[in-house]
């Protein structure tokens, strides 16, 4: 008997489905109640909404640069954009303020157990975060060890040593260890998910 | 006889054309030596590099956020979208650090003689700039009378008001005298063409 989705759709079973093994294995893995297979930039769009709500800060992400090539204007609706493509930004993420004060940050997430490979972040984007530095803003960067749901606050002068050290000929990558000892580890909530802002006093 | 273009391309003389039209009017009104018909969003990019290179600030315009519906992968080539639509921004166009204070606005350029009209400006920005201006951030509007080349700074304080006398049945734009009085009028310069970070101090 042929089986049919609700819409219609027949359904072809497969033999490999990647994309739903992962999301079974990323289940598997969390024992959180709160967290369900959310990306990191999902955890911090909802944590900043929350903030935007209760009047604590104003921090976005911001949008992802693209180059627009072509775009159509057809009669009636929206223009439809029919090719572009992603540019890499020249900034950080997210940034905002809080208490007067400028915020910045990179959020990045890793699958390894043992450590942070630096190659997640871009040349300008540590060129950026030491300009906001200079102009006494307050730049670091959020990394999620996402099969330890761990989260760390590294503060933008210690990623600086560790980018150094690469530049110079040193490991491409910063260890567990070596986070625990220079970042402030943040306890994942309930709601929101990643209270960031109570660190900041300390950076 | 025919004309050719050098490229081979035929001549084909049109009695309409609008947009070489309008150019060949706004360079005529041009009496300024630095100005050729650049756009305000080219002007502040322009100044906020400036801004940038000699360390004094660090200023950037936000991309423009897009929904993006299809993305295609060509082998051993970049990612395409092909389709994706212009969403409204839920934020103003520019932001960033100076001094360790939290700058943020949006710049608007008017062919209007005498007035500003306010329905260039979208609700949830003005609800963000008092969102920022809550957090001791400093939110303002750039305005440009692009037929008389004279720029103004208003503080989001003044804009409020004019925002709110719209919303209670007043008029939908701010005249030119209105602005005169509640802003700050920017002498355009050579390079950089706007340089509005010395006016801030008044804010």
């Amino acid at each position: 008997m042929a089986i049919n989705y609700p819409n219609g759709k027949k359904f072809v079973p497969s033999k490999e489905q990647p994309a739903k093994q992962q999301t079974a294995k990323k289940n598997k893995k969390d024992f959180s109640f709160s967290n369900r297979g959310k990306t990191l930039e999902d955890e911090l769009n909802e944590t900043n909404d929350y903030y935007l709500q209760l009047g604590l800060a104003v921090i976005h992400k911001k949008p992802v640069p693209l180059q627009i090539v072509k775009v159509e204007y057809p009669s009636r609706s929206a223009a439809v954009i029919r090719e572009a493509y992603f540019q890499s930004p020249s900034t950080t993420d997210y940034n905002g303020v809080w208490n007067g004060k400028y915020i910045d940050f990179e959020a990045k997430e890793t699958e390894s157990k043992t450590s942070f490979p630096l190659k997640n972040i871009h040349d300008h984007q540590i060129h950026h975060m030491s300009q906001v530095v200079k102009q006494n803003g307050v730049a670091f960067m959020i990394i999620r060890f996402s099969s330890w749901q761990r989260y760390f606050i590294m503060p933008y002068g210690e990623l600086e040593v560790f980018w150094n050290r690469m530049l110079t000929g040193g490991r491409k990558s910063v260890t567990l260890q070596e986070i625990e000892e220079t970042s402030f580890e943040l306890t994942p909530g309930a709601f929101p998910r990643i209270n960031y802002l109570p660190l900041l006093n300390k950076l």
